[in-house]
């Protein structure tokens, strides 16, 4: 008897989950594992806030795939995915093609830009390894030009980040601790430095405690952040944005740095492949799979579950795609074993943290408010819980954030 | 009695050490002694290329230079030289002005571009700790940037040195060991990465030893730069440079980074004070002062003494400034006290070593040729020498160089 190939797309949260658990539950002979991924590295997504600002080394945010992969038991393909030919279960990868039984899509998200003008060419993200650090070595050249000129171009020193949600203000925390470095590196006067927030909506971390979130703004305020709330941005230019202000009032904003953290979207791989999906998330079964396909799950960034309780969908956090990677690998392993009734996701939500930089954050847990050195203790439990989930307490020793007290 | 004022305009190697002398020469009565500087920090012009290849950090080239003068005897003024009025015995600062009895030019060099297209606006340099951290920054946000980019530039990774002069090869000597770690860091293929020494002379390192020569360039090809010796730069564009091999061939070099390392002047306020000068160097007496001016001292860069043996001018390095610098200091101390019979420079030739990186060099002193280990050992004791010269064993102690071994 043929065994039946798992193939699983991207290392992410929700994709190292499924395989980690898929090898332990499942014995060689019962299955083939594949996964694919586009670098031989796993990058931690939500560490990559400080990696751009610099305050932590972007090899800190990544590990070798090889290291938490028994590659006795899971082969490891380093290519990035073109398309998926759900009919006929196999894969278009740029290093060839490869068939599957089961299909796990576990790509993650993109930045997206709502067709805002300019904002592709003109400004920065954060959504992986590459372009955090070019947006930390491009801050990093801006203030080591400032004083190369001898006319002085204050915009040099402006930065502006579009989007007051989860990574705008936990990359704005860490600027703010980055920026007096920065200052005193290349002799900078830190009254010259600008950092800009920028956001369409009437508030800050929409979602969140108003009593925290009312903290982390006043906290950022005194740290040097300008909040620019119910401000959109028009149009990304060379050295700045356009902003509109209700209607008709209109204003540039000068800053050589512009970093669009304000949306993102499921990945684009999915429309290219013609699953039907909503900004490249696809609305799948409480089982993970997508609607009418057997043998093809989605989890993380690229699945859209709703969450009953209040109506609208999941976000698309780390939480959740490891969550849904547990139970993905429990019910394909259910599968290959013959087994029909499928388990259902139920979040299990164990609180949320946003770090304002290295010893501060403001954070849900336990039924509880918290911010402040506690807050902060939790956001690095939270970090190191997720390396611990997927590579193991000698995972947490390598990579873990131990700078706790 | 009024005191008479020295003004000593420039914290350079032949500044400094001017200063540094005359405190201890003479009393606080006997003279007031001013010191301008456009930093407050002095920094060691030959440890540039390292700063500038990001092999040492620019605070370890440089230190306050209120630690090496005595601010109960000197006055230090942080201010640019504009213009100096010889004739009125003043001098125009970005500040205000100042009048002097003695005044001594020790301003340094700049660049000279001889007038060739371009390099101004698309060329870096490496004059000074400013111009020095831009270029480390540039070259690493090139690396940075590579791998963001889905069509790969590989002129993101051509590094073109124009000059093979001391600064030239010292300089691609740091590149050399710094490469690899850059493509560490980056994740980018050492083999992508071109590093290009063009040089319109028909040979490298003119006036050394052609047996060391010899030595050096093999050393720097095997390390991965290529030489393209008697090939005149015609002009610098964005992104690269057009280069001329005899009359009519022409030819681009695409490169992000193009260094201009390939000639100085004297400064160019020389100049604009209206006093007569080749190249911003005036053609001093052997006493160090300008020809028909009985208290105006020109030492290092800007000042032009003619070697007898060569009947060519002596180069301006920084042994000479500091030589310079003691003449110019005893000289001034007579003068005061009433000399008129003045000392007058001979040059004492101490050797010269050319750095090849972090552990490997070559040069000539004691009458004997050195390369390897020993030459680089030499190198860091040349260095050294300038920090204890100027600052004593507490500055040796504090930016030394100790990786001798």
């Amino acid at each position: 008897m043929r065994k039946p190939k798992i193939v699983i797309l991207g290392a992410g949260y929700g994709g190292l989950m499924t395989v980690t658990r898929l090898q332990k539950q499942l014995g060689v002979n019962e299955a083939d594992l594949v996964l694919v991924n586009k670098n031989d590295y796993h990058y931690e997504t939500t560490w990559l806030h400080e990696a751009s600002a610099g305050t932590l080394h972007h090899d800190r945010v990544r590990y070798d795939i090889r290291e938490v992969i028994d590659t006795q038991k899971v082969e490891f393909v380093q290519a990035t995915v073109e398309e998926i030919k759900a009919e006929e279960n196999r894969v278009i990868l740029s290093t060839g093609e490869i068939a599957y039984d089961y299909l796990v899509i576990s790509l993650g998200a993109e930045s997206e830009t709502f067709g805002i003008k300019g904002l592709k060419e003109y400004a920065f993200s954060i959504s992986n390894v590459n372009a955090a650090r070019q947006l930390r070595e491009h801050i990093e050249y801006q203030f080591a030009t400032y004083n190369t000129e001898e006319e002085k171009k204050d915009e040099r020193l402006s930065i502006v980040v579009g989007g007051a949600g989860f990574t705008g203000i936990e990359f704005l925390g860490e600027l703010a601790n980055r920026i007096p470095e920065l200052c005193k590196e290349y002799d900078v006067d830190f009254h010259k430095v600008k950092l800009i927030c920028v956001e369409a909506a009437p508030m800050v971390l929409p979602g969140f405690d108003p009593e925290l979130v009312d903290y982390a703004v006043s906290y950022l305020e005194k740290k040097g952040v300008e909040f620019r709330i119910g401000t959109a941005i028009k149009e990304a230019i060379p050295g700045g944005i356009i902003v509109g202000k209700g209607e008709e009032e209109v204003e540039e904003i000068k800053a050589e740095t512009v970093v669009w953290a304000a949306g993102v979207r499921g990945n684009s791989v999915i429309e290219k492949s013609g699953i039907e999906a909503m900004r490249g998330r696809v609305k799948v079964q409480l089982d993970l799979r997508v609607p009418g396909k057997e043998n093809l799950f989605i989890i993380g960034d690229c699945s859209l579950i709703i969450n009953e309780e209040i109506n609208r969908p999941y976000p698309p956090t780390a939480q959740i795609a490891m969550q849904q990677g547990e139970l993905c690998a429990r019910n394909i392993a259910g599968l290959v074993r013959g087994k029909s009734e499928l388990e259902t996701f139920e979040f299990d939500n164990k609180g949320t943290v946003c770090s304002l930089g290295e010893d501060e954050a403001i954070g849900t847990a336990f039924g509880k408010k918290f911010y402040g050195a506690k807050a902060s203790f939790l956001k690095k439990m939270v970090d190191n819980r997720a390396l611990y989930m997927i590579g193991g307490p000698s995972m947490v020793f390598k990579k873990g954030k131990f700078n706790i007290f």
